[in-house]
């Protein structure tokens, strides 16, 4: 029953990496906790380097820093 | 006062819907707990299929399953 | 297979108060979207009248407010 | 080490002023509780006026409202 | 960078199996997509079994019915 | 109307801290891209030491690491 929300940086992530997060995900709830995976929901949300922060800095900034 | 965040993964959801879903969970805070409707949020996120999981797999995957 | 997430100020919701929020919640998704109510997960979350801020002002100060 | 969601309609903020939002949430959590801004991440969503919802309508609606 | 968020019901998780779960997180940001651990940030939320719905019920309910 | 979340771990933040971060989160949202304060929500969660990690660790093992 557990949900996990994974949030990363929006930089071309494939399906077949989502769909790894998700199987690494969903096992560890397994492993861990003996949580069922068939009501385990894991949601990935990509966001923009404009719109990530850290540092007071937007990825964006970063990736351009010297 | 509440906030209301709905997850669902994008498949057409209308716009109409969406109205649906915002008016029904704002009358749901207003009939069960008496609160104001006025500063009642809802906010609504579609999440791509191969971005949400459940049961150790993407939602693509499961559309595609036998 | 949707995700609604429910945040209220801790007030005093009673167990029955929470059990009709999560089936109406439930059956909203179910009735706007054909959503499948058995992988359809509620979360509700309390938060203190300290924590919870509306107009740059914590509840707690409005409630005291003239 | 504090982590920042900021939710808003997607209205057109520029990179500048997500930039801003980002310096000022962080300079935020520094002066206020003295948090190291190297760990502290603030993400910005930004969300469709027809899936944000406030007074039980959706904002799409209410631009509309007379 | 990554931010995850892992809520689960509230029955007893112990401080290690917590510890476990942020490691094992961790590890598969940095196994899948080479994020850097040194900024991934994982948060643990556990939810009361009264306020946490699926298939229309709470889990306390859940629990007792037969 | 923007929403705005605030996680902190939980070591003692003040009444007037909160409503500290309140204030100033709310009015960055008015300065910089001059939403109205009146629907401005913020919310902010407490996590225990146990159930935050950086660096694949909690931060209580990190207060007490060497």
């Amino acid at each position: 029953m557990p949900y996990v929300n994974i949030k990363i940086t929006r930089e071309g992530a494939t399906a077949q990496q989502k769909a790894a997060l998700i199987r690494g995900a969903t096992d560890l709830l397994v492993d861990v906790l003996g949580k069922n995976p068939a009501t385990t929901i894991v949601v990935i949300e990509e966001v923009d380097t404009d719109s990530w922060g850290i540092g007071g800095e937007t990825v964006t900034e970063r990736r351009k820093g010297v």
